[in-house]
């Protein structure tokens, strides 16, 4: 698993640097792990510039400027919050991509409609968004993997409709 | 290691709980391993509100306000930066306890004077801010992982300061 994640990174990072392009990271549930993935790779400070651990409401709104409505209307587990993190952070570090994830990794905090494993992920570039929903059946920590590891694939894939 | 740090984390998390406080991160050469260990723990998001990963130094400057004059003299792996970068994520994410990293992983970057390994954490708390030199010897991932348990152990250190 984190041997793929590994060469996930690998990836996007050669795909990155092939586009002269830069990366910034909005992560919610996986709270942090996302940049700690893309940041194993040597070299990645040529691509990586940061990112947002927006963990709380509170430093969505803040940091990432997600809208009060947003949050109230459609949760912090949805499509148009994780598309307004992806936006958000790429505006506001100032790279060509933003990635986001937003979900709940458990064991608590599930509901009937949004479930434990329930995630939101988007990859916003100059020319597209592209956003994905997965419910994972892991526990915590293999739910926070399991993001991790499709954001970079969602990375990939937006990468390649760039070109 | 990843057991300790998991394990470190824990304590933390209880330690921060028990006080009733909350902690934001600041992480440079770890590159969010440190918010990843933190939001490991089941209920983390009770007291961990989110970070910065500023893995370049504009992001250091506009999202965690580390001085330029500190950055062209001191350079982004110092004490001074270090320190700037704590105090600075505990203000801009308003919570009790702010920690950072920052340092050369590897295995470029390092100089005659910095030389890879070398790594520089602080914790700011309402009362104390301690803050730690190390320089390690692993590879790159090491390292990162060695600077992301001393960080956990600094941040336990801070909190019994304060009780």
């Amino acid at each position: 698993m984190t041997d793929s994640a590994i060469e996930y990174a690998r990836q996007v990072g050669a795909a990155l640097q092939q586009r002269q392009w830069t990366i910034a990271t909005a992560e919610s549930c996986t709270g942090g792990l996302l940049g700690h993935l893309l940041t194993e790779i040597a070299g990645s400070s040529a691509y990586y510039q940061g990112g947002v651990i927006a963990y709380s409401n509170e430093v969505k709104q803040s940091h990432l400027g997600v809208p009060a409505a947003i949050l109230a209307s459609e949760g912090a587990v949805s499509e148009a919050t994780a598309r307004a993190m992806a936006q958000g952070v790429r505006e506001r570090i100032g790279t060509t991509v933003g990635v986001s994830t937003t979900g709940i990794a458990g064991p608590g905090g599930g509901t009937a409609t949004k479930p434990v494993g329930l995630v939101y992920m988007c990859v916003a570039t100059p020319e597209t968004m592209l956003c994905r929903r997965y419910v994972f059946e892991g526990d915590r920590q293999q739910n926070k993997q399991y993001t991790a590891l499709r954001a970079l694939e969602l990375i990939l894939a937006a990468l390649d409709q760039d070109i």
